[in-house]
């Protein structure tokens, strides 16, 4: 399979229409005051199982053909993938095994039960969820859905930055979080094709900064079991991901995981939506970087919005 | 003056479009599958001020002719009602003074103090209020803008259902939170003529159901310093808005505290947004009684969202 471009973007931009939501964008005045630009948040956190991931997964699901598709798919995932492709195969009416890390949120756990899935928890580690894997593909001969480093995955992620640009056409920058690389990578491609004068801006937790650290070298650096709230951003870029980011994108701003807490508690305050703290990550680095984009018409995707609201990072417990 | 009919609120809808937002209207298909009916909220918590109380304000304050405004605006409020009369009266330039509960949520305080109003803290209670008011109208000369015993504010507060009732024409059932009855007044008048096959309920805690109890009784009787979560509703029909509500008003739903508790994180967590207690009053009360909304079309007024993110109902706290 070749890499994708704008017209795997389109034909993905159908094929997961009945399923997925057009997410709204919501715009704030107190942020734009704030960071003294007109920012554009596109909100997915809004989005069917409450993240962008649903519209990869969806996009891999029904690209299968029939008797692949019998079969099942199967995952890792620290979880908003996980559940989407457990949404995404129970529409198609399909089996989904997801091998998950037994320190994802409670809430993201749930919500891959709920969808259906089968479960099998394995160390937080990439060995693990790899070695777990491939027990399962091995026993039930169903299809691999990589949680990014897979190109089907790649151009469903990029139909968020594909509306976002048909509703705001002329944005100077766009913004997303960039963990494994999924969204970054497919927004990279629906960008520069459609509006290429938009500049397009990575932002990473300070701890998790395997992207910064891989762009500046010029080659992968994976991420070295990284401690950060944004646990979204926890995994490291892959081989498929990587190739189109270098081409794309020009710069990554990091945040620090203060920066991360105060962006998404603004965003919770001021916008009065719920966002997960991996979707704050580049409201935090714009807060952090503010010159950078001063006067400027941004657009940022607002990932996703499953948080377990009994812990909250601002909030000390007695529990 | 004369009750307000749709005429007013048509009016105060052409007065007050230049400052506030026509919010969106959200749908949730898990409370829909819950409920067994069609929901469509209408989100006054992503209003100006977080709240549909800016409505009524600026219609009061742009109502105002020049010598009357010139001397200012004041009010008592728990809160929401106060930041918003402190915002219009800042659009307009002219000086706000609020008596406010020392009670009050601190997030409410702050947003008064921020949008320029002078506020006198006094106790809870309505004789303090009043005592305090009196006070600051004797010295400033201002206009007194009752939170909802008052037909400028009630024609604004119902520009909010019609325009959900625009968006969602044919309503089987239209349902708003009580307090003092200013959105459920301004919302009954605007119903029952543009939509007059819409049932109209109103919803009201348990803890505070002095709307309830009055509707039942056929006369105003005050609620007695309720202690309720949902800090929006503890104050009792006005005069002017009892009549109102009498007149179109069939049934108003209690619920428990839990309930409103429960139904709020529903909202969150579902919705993936912000509303204050107040707002998850009608959610709260449908979940309880059910089977009287199953398989109808029901517009709700989420009514606010200004919560003290440090102190949610759910978490119990070391602080």
């Amino acid at each position: 399979m070749n890499e994708p471009t704008i017209r795997e973007i389109r034909e993905a931009s159908e094929r997961i229409r009945p399923f997925v939501h057009c997410t709204p964008v919501l715009t704030c005045s107190t942020l734009n005051r704030l960071c003294k630009a007109e920012i554009f948040f596109k909100c997915e956190n809004f989005q069917k199982a409450g993240a962008f991931k649903i519209r990869g997964a969806t996009n891999a699901v029904f690209a299968l053909g029939e008797k692949e598709a019998s079969q099942g798919v199967a995952t890792h995932s620290s979880g908003n993938h996980a559940a989407a492709l457990a949404l995404a195969a129970s529409w198609r009416g399909i089996k989904a095994y997801v091998v998950m890390p037994g320190n994802a949120p409670r809430i993201k756990r749930d919500a891959v039960a709920n969808y259906g899935a089968e479960i099998t928890f394995c160390k937080p580690t990439l060995e693990a969820r790899e070695e777990g894997l491939a027990r399962i593909l091995d026993l039930t001969g169903a299809t691999f859905i990589h949680p990014y480093n897979d190109y089907r995955v790649i151009s469903g992620q990029g139909t968020a930055a594909l509306e976002l640009c048909k509703e705001i056409p002329d944005l100077d920058i766009i913004m997303t979080p960039v963990g494994g690389g999924g969204l970054l990578s497919g927004t990279a491609i629906a960008v520069s094709t459609i509006s290429p004068q938009t500049r397009i801006i990575a932002a990473e937790p300070e701890r998790a900064d395997d992207a910064y650290r891989s762009l500046q070298a010029g080659r992968l650096l994976p991420a070295n079991n990284p401690n950060t709230i944004a646990d979204g951003l926890r995994t490291s870029l892959g081989d498929f991901t990587f190739p189109i980011i270098m081409r794309h994108v020009k710069d990554i701003f990091t945040v620090s995981e203060e920066g991360i807490v105060k962006a998404m508690r603004y965003i919770w305050e001021r916008m009065k939506i719920i966002v997960e703290p991996s979707a704050a990550v580049p409201l935090g680095a714009l807060l952090t970087k503010r010159q950078e984009c001063s006067g400027k018409k941004l657009g940022i995707i607002l990932s996703g919005g499953n948080v377990d609201l009994a812990n909250l990072p601002w909030i000390s417990h007695s529990e």
